[in-house]
């Protein structure tokens, strides 16, 4: 089988491009990286967070093309099931893919208030009200799957829940969002996390000003 | 194993209990409807479209307490393969799952701009501008897979798309958009489907101004 490409855009800014990336290298996958030009209009799209794109990420192996994070973290557990992308209990997995799929449709506000930029620090953000429930659902989730499953990691060992939210750690981060001690412990494990240290090195050789957002509140 | 049960709420305005509840029958589960407090201030941010819930839909079967639309369908694909949730094929499986992942994670505009309504028909709508080219990707999506796959359903046989897509098909209808008329056959093959016969004549059943739909543009 040819090589397989894994297309995103920018490191620093597209959630969606470290979600895909950090699922294909979690599943061992063969691939090159083909980043979109950030000017295309679709691309800019996704970066401004007006709507997920089906440009990024977008994988092709072989005879098959699949685009949506989700579709695409499927696909390799079905291709690369011993990398344990999803949990080997059946309950578990469903509850691992519900908390996947909250991340994935929900937390619109989250996503266009606290938006992805790993350059960036923000000591005294002030969080728009309307993102405030989401920051809360995520801890109340973050909570009960690490009581729930011991940790470190969401679901005991890495799972595709991992890399749906690690972006919202590095959120968490940049704009110095308050975390009790046990979740500001996730954050700091999913830092340390050698896929999330490679992609941020990527991110932090960036040009700067790739794009500037214009997110309205 | 006891009977599941699964939690939706308005009939007339929930999208995803329309999608949880197709799936849930599709898959032949034995379960129980439970219909959630539409007072309930979550359930009513899922009604008002400002964020999906957790509450709705929400199957519970045996050990198993599952939440999210796509995450209830993986869990009924792998308790009941035989009935064809998800294609056969793996390149057409991903397929499946990458278009129904483009209606779960976005079409933002869409879904608030043309808010699901079974019982209402509105002949000159003016379809909001940052909705249109949601709309266009939906028709895309359609005649690329009704072209590939031959229909009558998205991916020939029914699938776990058809349930993602069904409350678009009665958007299209209640908002008259105009289509092509192989997706307009499309769209009346999804109202000839006994279950979306069978979910309407419910909606239609329920009593009038159960929620007032606040939405802003």
């Amino acid at each position: 089988m040819t090589r397989a490409t894994l297309t995103i855009s920018s490191k620093n800014y597209s959630s969606w491009s470290l979600r895909g990336w950090l699922l294909c290298r979690m599943a061992g996958l063969d691939f090159v990286e083909a980043p979109v030009d950030v000017d295309d209009p679709d691309s800019r799209q996704e970066l401004l967070l007006l709507s997920p794109s089906v440009l990024v990420p977008r994988l092709t192996h072989g005879e098959v093309t699949v685009w949506d994070t989700l579709a695409i973290g499927e696909y390799l557990a079905e291709i690369a099931p011993e990398a344990g992308l999803l949990p080997a209990d059946r309950a578990v997995r469903a509850h691992c893919r519900a908390v996947s799929g909250e991340i994935h449709s929900g937390f619109y506000n989250l996503r266009s208030a606290l938006p992805m930029n790993l350059k960036a620090r923000h000591e005294s953000f002030k969080i728009f009200s309307g993102a405030r429930p989401d920051v809360e659902r995520i801890k109340a989730i973050w909570t009960e799957c690490l009581q729930m499953y011991g940790g470190p990691y969401l679901f005991g060992e890495l799972s595709m829940a991992d890399a749906m939210y690690a972006p919202v750690c590095t959120r968490f981060r940049t704009y110095a969002v308050d975390l009790e001690p046990a979740l500001a412990a996730y954050c700091e494990t999913i830092f340390a996390w050698p896929l999330m240290q490679e992609w941020t090195e990527g991110a932090l050789a960036e040009p700067d000003e790739i794009i500037e957002l214009e997110v309205e509140f």
